[in-house]
């Protein structure tokens, strides 16, 4: 398959580089294609500005949902953008490697879902969730921190990961990702041996990560016209609300 | 009391821009002083890189933690940075008031904590959560949604607006402030009448903002060497776990 790692750190020689790189070469042992958006590198703009868009369809008011769409249609977006663009619609697999800071993915990788994931070609007419634009395709969030996994877990100090992750990985099922449950390599700052602990047990995972089952959402349809869950059906476990 | 609004919007036509200067007029009015961070305005940096120092202690590899708090010590943050530390020092109460992009505020935002909550100013040396550095401060999220508010409850397409939120409050009290609950103006795009009560309901909101009790959060050491809540106590109600 084809798999596409989007890399999130300043520091070229980051912890999250070496699990980057096992990522690509335990991808490749298998016989899969592994290309590297290395945002920090390729000093991918986070902000939603006038300069993704190479014209405008409403100079006067910056409507970005309207803009999105318009640039969608008319090949109008910023280099930068279409090219992540054309790097998701190659991959069957996209892996987000960042650290977590302030208790979410950095602001880089946030700014590439607000920028590339766009309506026309993630979602819109529809099509959302098992039917949006990236249906087929999968996803998973890899990430460190540098406190304990206790300290992320449901009676944790800062709660559970997969709930704090819920924004990201809902961001994901929106645009139709099968969204696998997130890597998180614990401690990144204590000491070598729990660095070289994560990259077995990440090497581990990605070997068998194509027979993977995703984590479970529900279909758009389980939902009301009042946005409400239909009654009788339970909220979804990987929601933070049974976390 | 001094309250600064930051504020994140690429469009001054935006209904964020709105709310912003209702808050501005509203808290005027009864006698308080504001400021505004219009970041957008400012071209505030979302990302974290070596830009955020006017030196580097150690310039072959970036540890952020230790060039912030090397930053913090020799007044060394770049302009954009230490004017955000200034006002955050001077303002009793923080408003960030944002759209809800992807389930979260827009990359901008996140920068602003990643790049402005350095270690020193806002944590550190055994000060965080109840004695934080910016503890006795208020901080809230306004934010807007273009969906219903039934669809970011607990039974809705979204899940539970303050479980979405919890990364971006835990953040906020993780450096000190007293949290009040996020404040949500729904349907953004559907009405104009859908605006005005917004509107109407966020001045009445703030009209008593200063008597309002803060969401409940945990004392660090409510919290055991093994990162976990003691034995006995219950989570919070404003982390998603109980949501």
């Amino acid at each position: 398959m084809n798999v596409l790692i989007v890399y999130a750190h300043p520091e070229p020689k980051s912890f999250n580089a070496a699990l980057r790189d096992l990522a690509k070469s335990t991808l490749e042992a298998k016989g899969h294609v592994v290309r590297i958006s290395d945002l920090y590198a390729q000093d991918f703009e986070a902000r939603v500005t006038r300069g993704a868009f190479r014209s405008a369809k409403d100079p006067d008011m910056l409507n970005i949902i309207g803009e999105q769409a318009h640039a969608w249609k008319t090949d109008g977006f910023a280099a930068e953008i279409k090219a992540e663009i054309d790097a998701i619609a190659w991959a069957d697999f996209v892996i987000v490697q960042c650290p977590i800071w302030w208790f979410g993915p950095p602001a880089i990788v946030k700014g590439w879902m607000d920028r590339v994931f766009v309506p026309g070609f993630t979602y819109g007419r529809g099509k959302w969730f098992e039917t949006g634009g990236l249906a087929g395709k999968r996803a998973m969030l890899s990430v460190t921190v540098d406190a304990s996994l206790a300290a992320y877990s449901a009676r944790g100090r800062y709660g559970d990961l997969d709930a704090m992750l819920w924004p990201a990985n809902l961001s994901l099922r929106f645009v139709g990702f099968d969204v696998l449950k997130p890597f998180c390599a614990p401690k990144v700052s204590e000491s070598p041996e729990i660095r070289r602990h994560s990259l077995e047990a990440y090497a581990a995972r990605l070997a068998a990560i194509e027979g993977e089952t995703p984590l479970f959402f529900h279909a758009a349809s389980d939902y009301g016209d009042d946005d409400l869950l239909k009654p009788g059906l339970k909220p979804a476990a990987s929601s933070p609300r049974d976390a």
